[in-house]
């Protein structure tokens, strides 16, 4: 980790840049794989995954039977585990859901909104070394209370044509039926067009390589919309002299295991609590299996020794996915926090509680976009819709201010809308 | 118009298509016009305002002289319609925020979200023939609720550098004070990327030509976002055989005259009907000003004759962006409509209404977009940042689910994170 003391202000705008991504142009892989999925559906399909997945699939859809036998096959204390953290997160989405309220404008003007779950949701849960079951609470909870009609799965099997079974248990904890065997850019492509096997949907979610990223993106050419634009995750942390130093290097290394690819910051009043920290983290690390990550993570990492009063610009600057306040002036900073995805409070509140269990949504915006973009929540699987009735009475108070605006704008129509209504009331 | 009666499925496929639009490729000019914003900044805007508005700038930013004088000259029954119109839309958008609520969802696990305005937001108002002042009230009125703390706006000057008074006065009735004579690609850019005179902000609003709609889409590859995908305007208006022909037929001649490109949809149960709106389209359209483009709109406009159990599918199929309910089951069909932007109910409600003066936003999802979008609200101003605080009780009572999660998904940083916080609780 680099370590800097009272950087200046130039100084910061070079610091707080995220590692750069070596991003290739994958445009031209993904027109193929879209084009070939909309023209030869589940077949191309079943291609893609034998080319890039290394798996022979006679059904892309997962069976019933394999459902219930991988719920069979899941360890008690896992599923106690996960139907707790399904209660909590589910809990605290509960309480996100937007009651209408109609609002009487002016005499006999009425206009109010709906949240409606959008009708079709594609949820991507990445394969690989380790089963993210977690990610499918956290999109499958809110996808369910908002109330979207279809929701679909997929994630890529292994090369014998298995779906980790805490995949498969959470997926229909969630009441999550339609789970298929894809991976990769196919997947997205398959969610956005739709083959025999898949149904098309009009909103993707979830995390994924490079490759799904960018297919993401390229699918709302497609018009598709994304949850939000990913890259790699990240903390910063910010402690003084009077934190717990194993806590914090626990903190930090908890992020830097994600990947090489991740980042995690430290900000400290106390040049004597990075030390120790800098020190917890060599220990610690010594001990975890995924090592080499976390070290390669720790490269583009680094410690800041800061003013207790410029705190909160550097993180507003920052714009964290994680926010972890671990001092004794944690209030002030939570007032004036403008820039964050999630905000962890006090030494009891590890990263790792809202990640998994706590209530709390973990797909959050990275790379800065925490300054524009929301985390995950009911409110990403919804619309609102407006709605308007006007009285005979409320035309008749409304009419003339209508009428004024829309010849002042040119627009005579909108205006003789109003009029021939008018004339009939008075 | 064209006229459809009781289409099949695969028709429909067919006939509710957007008209597509020759869409050129304006990369070059685009990454041109941003680069020289970024190298050059001032300078750049005003050759490029000299170059596409014909204007020669000396300041861009609008003096508080300019303002002051524009304000005087505004006339009074003018600012009165617009004040009103603030006033209802200030009023309904008010009740849009969100209050926080903390949610305790084990014992001593505490979750709350709060929403935070974005700190520096853009709105874009097209010049042109007419002075958009509503799209003003529409953007800056969410923005001042959502406390977004700095709020800039840009519009093209005209060629003698002057800027419509009713858009100065509007500007200034809902407290913005930084305006920019800047249009097109240029003000996108600027508002990205910031100049000298213009700051750079985190996200940006409103409507504009295809150039300036490339642009905002352009403008998220510097990490900007943007409102919405934007396209022509459109509305759909379902009416049976008691309605007004003559309201029906003005309300689809208001979005007619949006300008050639957009679509008008009148859905019917009554075949009588249909022809009477289009006899009051053919009477009503001779006195508009905006004939030509009127005309040209609809050109790609139809009628559907279709029975009354197919019409709520049929809606949902097209997404409008506006839909007028003009029947005597209207309740019925609002129940099941999950794909509409913005709903207009009873035949006293034009589309007009909620153009300018009820309180509902008019700057709503097109092309099929409400399938997934909301229109603009306070919403679109905010981040909602999520909270959390554990008490040492609270770890106690969730650490163990935390641990055996972290540990299946093979992420044992995460789980020493809980495990090490958990030996000094218990």
């Amino acid at each position: 980790m680099k370590q800097y003391e009272f950087p200046s202000l130039e100084q910061l705008e070079e610091i707080l840049q995220r590692p750069i991504l070596a991003q290739e142009n994958l445009d031209k892989l993904l027109l193929e794989i879209f084009l070939e999925v909309k023209n030869r559906g589940d077949e191309a399909l079943k291609e893609y995954a034998f080319r890039y997945d290394k798996v022979k699939l006679s059904e892309i859809k997962v069976s019933e039977q394999e459902i219930k036998k991988a719920i069979d096959s899941v360890d008690q204390n896992l599923k106690d585990a996960i139907t707790q953290a399904y209660n909590n997160i589910f809990t605290f989405h509960e309480s996100q859901v937007e009651k209408s309220v109609k609002i009487e404008t002016m005499p006999g003007v009425f206009c109010w909104r709906k949240s409606v779950g959008i009708d079709k949701v594609g949820l991507y849960i990445p394969g690989g070394s380790a089963p993210l079951f977690s990610t499918i609470l956290m999109l499958a909870i809110p996808a369910k209370i908002a109330n979207c009609k279809e929701i679909i799965l997929c994630t890529p099997s292994d090369s014998s044509g298995k779906i980790h079974p805490a995949i498969l248990f959470t997926a229909n904890l969630c009441g999550i039926t339609k789970i298929y065997k894809l991976g990769g850019i196919q997947a997205i492509a398959a969610m956005s067009l739709g083959t025999e096997s898949v149904p098309a949907v009009y909103k993707l979610f979830g995390p994924g390589n490079q490759f799904v990223t960018a297919a993401k993106i390229f699918a709302q050419k497609y018009k598709m919309s994304i949850d939000m634009p990913a890259g790699p995750s990240e903390v910063m942390v910010v402690c003084d002299e009077f934190a717990n130093a194993s806590y914090v290097a626990s903190d930090l290394l908890a992020q830097a295991e994600h990947g090489a690819d991740s980042q995690v910051v430290l900000l400290s009043t106390s040049k004597k609590k990075i030390q120790e920290v800098l020190a917890e983290i060599s220990i610690q690390s010594e001990q975890l299996p995924r090592k080499n990550q976390v070290l390669e993570a720790l490269q583009h990492s680094f410690s800041i020794l800061c003013l207790k009063e410029n705190i909160c610009s550097l993180i507003n600057k920052y714009a964290p996915e994680h926010l972890i306040l671990n001092t004794r002036f944690n209030s002030e900073l939570i007032e004036n926090v403008t820039n964050a995805g999630s905000i962890f409070i006090g030494e009891f509140t590890p990263e790792s509680a809202g990640d998994y269990a706590s209530g709390t949504n973990h797909t959050l915006p990275t790379n800065g976009y925490a300054r524009q973009y929301s985390g995950v929540s009911v409110d990403s699987f919804v619309k609102k819709i407006t709605y308007q009735e006007i009285t005979a009475e409320g035309i008749k108070n409304i009419g003339k201010t209508v009428e004024i605006m829309a010849e002042a704008e040119g627009l005579l129509a909108h205006k003789n809308a109003v009029s021939i209504r008018l004339k009939q009331v008075q």
